[in-house]
């Protein structure tokens, strides 16, 4: 017997009506590429998009299609979130750091029928447009400058027909696609639907989560070009908290002016980012710029315990989740339970290490050959997961690759444990796992210890070919400016923590290591340089 | 085109799923009739409910079938929650508080197949008996002592299958009925969903709402029987917050020792209940109870300024709500938004005295006999809302009684005004305007200003016939103890705040006013007193 509830849709455009009905004097602030500060407010936003909307549809785009958008963080970005998905079309974000063929070949491949570009990146434009041509090209000039072109977007909104005709949406409607950063194979694109932004806007708020708020000032340094910013435009704009998006500008010092002078209460981005913040404040010693209270979402990586007591010392709390493109993104988030509350903050703070408890209507499990594992915090296996905000499938993709289960669980590639208490440790990548006589040893944690030792920066560990053992884990690592350490000592520096058995024999010390386009470790690029021999960087 | 996103349907039964995987030690604690006190925790109650959906399918319920509760607030009455539901049955919380007859009544329109009866409520269940005959009574001695009774609550678990076969249910599918407390006409049945119960508990703990988190310790004063507790008992288990149910015990010295020694963060009742406590704490100054920060939900009838500045002063926050049995019930909360921060303090106890804001996915609209009224904070019109957690119909009742407009929006019956900056301001229930000269005069604001009065406890207006205006208002009015007030003093106290036109001529001194089941002023009853010159009580 079914209830008797409104059929009322769960739609992620009446989030841009909310807060402009609600919060229509709430401020959006934008850089610009030329440092200047663009202000306006979620009721321009939604009147703005709402003339993308009307503009797009005039232009023959229908419920379905797809419209690209190859830009920064900024208003009109966010006027793209939402007008393409107004218009009942699909908001398909290029990564702006990939290799302008490969962009192409995304782009081509999601049948991006128009392109809203940034006036800033149109050099990137034309070497994508070398490869794949879509049947219009929008320019923003997001300073406001315009061209008499029809296609300039200044003269496209305000050519837009006044009456806009609302599209009937359905909940499981496609609204946005994003493509995997990919670092092995051609990246797979991820359909989300009004459902699943909502829902994942909803959950992401909670206390518990993120404890996000109308009061807050969320600084998103996370590309809006990567998962959907990680759902944060849509949730401000759900909740009606300012957005301060940062442009080109993502330098430490750019981050940090902004922090200071719009009183930011929430931020989120990769850990690069975060310890890039953490050593300017440390060498310029400005701690004004961070709000006492502060909240920074850390995701992409694993984050260090290190990174962690910094930020806390300046008053400021890193929070950790987890979570991939296929999973919209947020799965598990870090964070103590109220019982925790007497602990040992060293305990606390291992626990804060940890990538955290799925959020309510995500499940995870973890799974090795042997079965579903215990959860003892010990037993390493792929972590499987599913829920509302969960990918089922890939975007015109054949097959699946083997990435769903037949009980309808998606493969995360990710290896960790499960606790008793339920936290979720990430302990590597499948690809990344080093397989020595038999056994799993965990590429992450080794580099977490070795980043614990004071003179490194950053460290990386791989799985080099051995022939007894079958694979050897080698650390490559960057140490700190004018530091010297040698492998003796690092590797002394973590041999309590593991067995014997763990511990590299091999190092090298190089001077950079290779990052994906989202900030990760590139390791299919070390694995490579060793092959070939030339482990110099 | 559709998402590819998983179909996992949001389902309240996984609430209880993920309280006992990942909070299984967080206690629910529970005062029994006798006053004594009972502890389990979620991975107990967990196993319960389980055991008791089990039995149900082995007594031959059926998804669909309801099955009834006569309870007060108590652990086994939260294993009836999700017990029931987890069978695929309906949980049908009968209200104690209505004649026998009447509860005959609804739970025979009902169809309850099987009731479960608090030991303590007996007394109560045999007048029932004597005019509805369910196939089953279940009789739960919640103090654990146990019958041979094979309709023994205990025995009955003790003698569950070991074997539960999970129903495959629809996020659609019915899992609750709660009639409306009907203070005119017969009492009509709300069936609510896995669906909207799951949006109704995420939206309920937002930082802007409820801001709900684990760390919560939840007392509801508020009966299980009541719209579902106002929805309390599913989001605690969502969070895996403590629960605290204070049983029959309901006088202001048995909650206030509950806040005490539980550590109660959060609460939740009618202004009655409040009004009680705040005398009780006055009286004892025993201000310890509450804690620093404690926050109550309060609703089901409008709270006085008085009330809010009270609890101001022990440092604990009410809350304001808004909502009916067919909107399950939140609506829209009362609270500031960020940037009247900086207003004066009575600017604000004046705005957090309004209905507030509607939360995420709820739309509210007045109307009057002029259209959609214009957001100018004056213009009276009854309320309409849609969302996905109101009512699209009764159970089993032939018509809608008009209740729905053509275009979908459900008409709650109460008038009210919303402002410009969106704030829902309920001014009074349709049937309670008084029409004085053509113009409406609200009852509400008048008790309002009455109850303000120093010596007042509190003040009902009722219509009165009147051959000139054709009504005039009556304050009906109970004074504090051993206090002395006459007409004169309350319409001077009240006179500057309201047109000429407005003040009562008329007043009624009387011991009491008499109030529904769910503690409202039954003006149904004082129109009828006075009808018969009887206005003395």
């Amino acid at each position: 017997m079914f209830g008797q509830m409104m059929r009322s849709p769960l739609l992620m455009t009446s989030f841009i009506d909310r807060s402009a009905d609600l919060f229509s004097k709430v401020e959006i602030v934008s850089r610009l590429a030329d440092r200047s500060i663009h202000r306006y407010t979620y009721g321009a936003c939604r009147d703005r998009a709402y003339r993308l909307a009307a503009a797009l549809q005039k232009s023959g785009i229908r419920p379905g299609d797809r419209v690209g958008t190859l830009m920064w963080n900024h208003y009109a970005h966010l006027e793209a979130y939402f007008g393409i998905p107004l218009a009942g079309a699909v908001l398909h974000t290029l990564n702006l750091r990939l290799h302008p063929q490969e962009i192409a070949r995304i782009a081509s491949h999601a049948g991006d029928r128009i392109v809203i570009v940034d006036n800033a990146l149109l050099p990137l434009w034309e070497q994508i447009a070398e490869h794949f041509r879509p049947e219009r090209v929008i320019v923003a000039d997001i300073s406001g400058n315009r061209s008499v072109s029809e296609n300039d977007y200044e003269t496209l909104l305000e050519n837009a027909p006044k009456e806009f005709n609302p599209v009937r949406a359905d909940e499981d409607d496609a609204v946005g696609l994003c493509y995997t950063s990919g670092t092995t194979g051609f990246p797979k694109g991820i359909l989300y639907s009004h459902r699943s932004v909502a829902l994942h806007s909803l959950s992401m708020s909670l206390p518990d989560v993120l404890g996000l708020r109308q009061a807050d000032v969320i600084l998103p340094v996370v590309p809006m070009f990567h998962v959907n910013c990680w759902g944060l435009p849509f949730t401000a704009a759900m909740l009606g908290a300012k957005l301060v998006l940062p442009g080109p500008c993502l330098d430490p010092a750019s981050i940090l002016d902004l922090f200071r002078s719009e009183h930011v209460t929430f931020s989120a981005g990769v850990p690069t980012v975060w310890m890039g913040i953490l050593r300017q404040l440390e060498n310029c010693a400005d701690a004004s710029a961070l709000l006492k209270g502060m909240r920074m979402l850390v995701g992409g990586s694993a984050v260090s315990e290190t990174l962690i007591r910094g930020f806390e010392a300046y008053g400021a709390r890193l929070i950790q989740g987890w979570g991939l493109t296929e999973t919209s993104p947020l799965a598990t988030i870090g964070g103590l339970k109220s019982y925790m509350d007497d602990w040992p903050h060293d305990e606390q703070v291992a626990t804060a290490c940890k990538q955290g408890l799925p959020v309510p209507f995500i499940e995870i499990r973890t799974v090795n050959t042997e079965g579903i594992c215990p959860k003892d915090g010990q037993t390493m296996g792929e972590v499987h997961i599913r829920g509302p905000w969960v990918a089922s499938g890939y975007f015109e993709w054949e097959s699946d690759g083997g990435c769903w289960t037949q009980d309808g669980w998606f493969r995360t590639g990710d290896v960790g444990t499960i606790d008793s208490e339920g936290y979720l440790r990430i302990t590597d990548r499948t690809k990344d796992l080093i397989k020595s006589g038999g056994e799993w040893i965990s590429s992450v944690e080794l580099e977490n210890a070795l980043m614990s030792h004071p003179l490194v920066q950053e460290a990386a560990v791989i799985a080099i070919p051995d022939e007894k053992w079958q694979e050897r884990p080698l650390a490559v690592v960057v140490l700190k400016e004018n530091a010297n350490a040698t492998p003796d000592m690092l590797r002394s520096h973590v041999a309590p923590r593991f067995p014997k058995w763990w511990l590299p024999e091999k190092f090298a010390f190089v001077r950079e290591i290779p990052r994906t386009s989202t900030g990760k470790f590139l390791k299919t690029k070390l694995r490579e340089l060793y092959r070939n021999g030339e482990l110099k960087i």
